[in-house]
C-alpha cells in the first residue's frame, strides 16, 4: 500500500533521546538508554527498537517494535514469532494527518502478527487499523487491553 | 498506619460495572467481566481483583491487585509471591485528598512486594508512595515503567 511518509529506524544518540522528551510516553526505557549511552555501555548511533517519522527535521511520530519469539507466543495460532508494538504516539500538532496509520502500516509490512496494549479510548483507532481486541485473559493480560492484528492464515490462539 | 478511608474489595455485579465506566482505564478486563456476568459464567457478586473506596455511595477510587506466583517472579530477591497493582485511579473531582495513598497503603498491608507499571508522569507519585523505579530490562519490561515496593528484607532481583 502507498505510504506517504518516510518511516525510519531511529538510531540511539543524544539528539534522538532529546527528541523523545517531546513524547508523553517518555519513561524508563528512554532513561535507561540515556544512562547506557552516557556510560558508553551502548554505542552512539546504535540500533534501537524505535521507528519514527520526521517532518521538517523534527521527530513528530514514533513507535517501538519488539520481536517476541514463537516459544513465548500466547496470542496467535499457529504459535509463531510476532511483533509487540508499544509507545505509538504522534505529537499533538501532527495528529489526524495519517502519521499513526503510516507507522502501523510499516509494522504490518513485516508480515508478522502484531500485538499491542491499547491505551484508554483507543478502541476506534485500532479498529480502523484492522486490529481486533484479543479475548481477555486475566493471567495473560493483567489489566492490559490487548489488540491484535492477524496476517493471512493466522488466527487467535485459544487459551 | 492510620487510614482515613474504608477500602473495600469490590464484588462484581452490574452496579459495580456501571461505576467502573466512570474510570478512564475501563477496558478489556471490565468488558470481559460484563460479558461473563451476562452469560452467567460468573455469578453475581463474585469476588474481583478490584478494591475501591466509596464516598457518599459513589465509587471514587479503585485499583486492581493480582497475586503473581513466586515461580514467575523476575523482580524481587529472594524470589517470592508478589502483588501486581494496576488501574489505580481516583476520579478527577476527588484527587489530592489521599484516596490514592489509601489504596496503596492497603496494598502494602499484605506485606508482599508490589510491582506496578507507572503511567506517564507518575514518577513523583510513586516516589511519594515509597516505590522505586526497577532497573529497566527490555525483555522483561517491554516499554513499561516498572515501579516496585520492597517490604523489609526484600531487594531487587539482579537479572
Amino acid at each position: 500500500m502507498y505510504n506517504p511518509y518516510n518511516v525510519e529506524r531511529l538510531n540511539i544518540n543524544f539528539k534522538t533521546l532529546e527528541e523523545f522528551k517531546n513524547f508523553q510516553s517518555y519513561g524508563a526505557q528512554e532513561l535507561s538508554m540515556e544512562e547506557d549511552l552516557k556510560a558508553n555501555i551502548i554505542e552512539n548511533d546504535s540500533e534501537s527498537p524505535f521507528y519514527g517519522i520526521y517532518f521538517g527535521g523534527k521527530l513528530v511520530a514514533r513507535m517501538s517494535l519488539y520481536k517476541i519469539s514463537q516459544k513465548f507466543d500466547r496470542y496467535f495460532e499457529p504459535p509463531q514469532d510476532y511483533l509487540e508494538l508499544w509507545k505509538l504516539e504522534v505529537l499533538p500538532d501532527y495528529r489526524g494527518k495519517g502519521y499513526g496509520r503510516a507507522l502501523v502500516d510499516f509494522a504490518k509490512s513485516f508480515n508478522l502478527p502484531i500485538k499491542t496494549n491499547g491505551r484508554n479510548n483507543s478502541h476506534d483507532f485500532w479498529d480502523k487499523m484492522g486490529f481486533e481486541p484479543a479475548t481477555y485473559n486475566t493471567e495473560r493480560d493483567r489489566g492490559e487491553n490487548p489488540f491484535v492484528w492477524f496476517p493471512k492464515g493466522v488466527s487467535e490462539q485459544t487459551l
